[in-house]
């Protein structure tokens, strides 16, 4: 399990005045980057880079994407804007051929306030055909067993 | 079944180029909105708002939120960005006492992209607790039976 | 002067239950995209693809990135959501060697609420220098005229 | 000046793969929220929001909304996404009346990326008209000189 402090902004809130829904599952991307790495080709990787928690892409070439399968989001309680990071707890459920399933837990305090899920696959830019997890994936998975 | 056309924005793009597994999520929120009303106290009412599809907020007070207790969603295949709006079909699957199971699917040409469903609940404002649906409520619901 | 409606998303709407400030950035890039079309290299363009009310982008090559390289914004009085599209006005005020700038009025009802001017530049993707417009795109812009 | 490290969400980029332009404005919110605290009336302020560096907000009354005049943004060069927060210098430009000009330098290394300046105004909420400074609020800004 990897634990996460992840900053809200104000612009978060909706116009009832508490996160949105929808915000969640973009604070559900944040904390993949965070734990497992930023996605191959996307942003300007070089030595100021933070290594990830978790080196889930090591290995993974430019040319294969990250993409979402499914997503379980079960809002529990209102998450409040208090001008703190929310504290998240990410770890990985299960690993199949060419997906791992991610899962979450938002806190409010000692409370959830969300757990979640996600469904990654790693696909081939070009072929669009998923791509099987490598070994040196497994490998980093096994870290946070 | 109500169907739908929704306007994609150029932004709802990511770094990889398609339409973002989140910004899905923001055109399910739309969706809902489009299709069953504006959720009662928030936005500015007059007689220029349009009449929702179904009205399944008809006769809720000011005091009664509409909040999400449950998302699912199936990314199928990569939504592109074509500069057209999105064929979203919405429906309610089921009726429970203080909740509604909303479903959708995305099409792109003919293939369904995505196929989702949300659990909405009607929450008391002061007291935070669920509010029961009313005989309108259900009638409105019928009318998509 | 093209005439847009853009709808508004519920979610455009902030913690002050109004459209966010910056959310009317959002809808500033989307009017440019609506006016002038779909940034070259983004999006997959097909014969769905609506034609833009000035094809300002038109002979730009793949390679060509349209850059915003300022913005200013008057906010003249609250926008509020009403679940109808917002009337834009977009205009083009100054064309330069590489550079045009386009101005918007967003209107609620008869007023003016907001008002703002864009510069927008193109630099060669590979090369990050600025590119001259081109006679085809002199010869669109004159269109507005 | 008011120094600040904010974090980037990878969702920020867009499908050029930098930092949109839009999301630089969401950032401009975001250090505005830092530095000067969260708008009354918005978010569940308790013992643990953590105190802004200067207390623009202070002593202004739950009726009281902090609006956005004017924006005006210049983009210097392209903001990569390297997964590490931007270094953002907040000041004070110009105090009026009813108004306060915030300036804002986003860096990326040793270069300014981003320079802008916003006006910010004290509105009440039941009038809608502006409300003068306090001397507790001109207290605070002369903090910054």
């Amino acid at each position: 399990m990897i634990a996460l402090e992840i900053p809200l902004r104000w612009g978060d809130m909706d116009a009832y005045g508490h996160i949105n829904n929808v915000q969640i599952v973009r604070l559900m991307e944040e904390a993949r980057v965070l734990a497992f790495g930023i996605p191959s080709g996307t942003g300007t990787l070089d030595e100021t880079t933070p290594t990830p928690h978790v080196n889930l892409l090591a290995g993974v070439g430019e040319s294969v994407m990250t993409l979402i399968a499914e997503h379980t989001v079960k809002y529990r309680r209102q998450l409040p804007y208090r001008g703190v990071p929310v504290h998240v707890e990410v770890g990985v459920d299960k690993v199949k051929g060419a997906s791992v399933e991610v899962s979450y837990a938002f806190y409010d305090g000692d409370d959830i306030a969300v757990s979640a899920t996600s469904t990654m696959v790693f696909v081939g830019q070009e072929s669009g055909r998923p791509v099987r997890l490598s070994e040196q994936q497994r490998a980093e998975i096994a870290k946070l067993r």
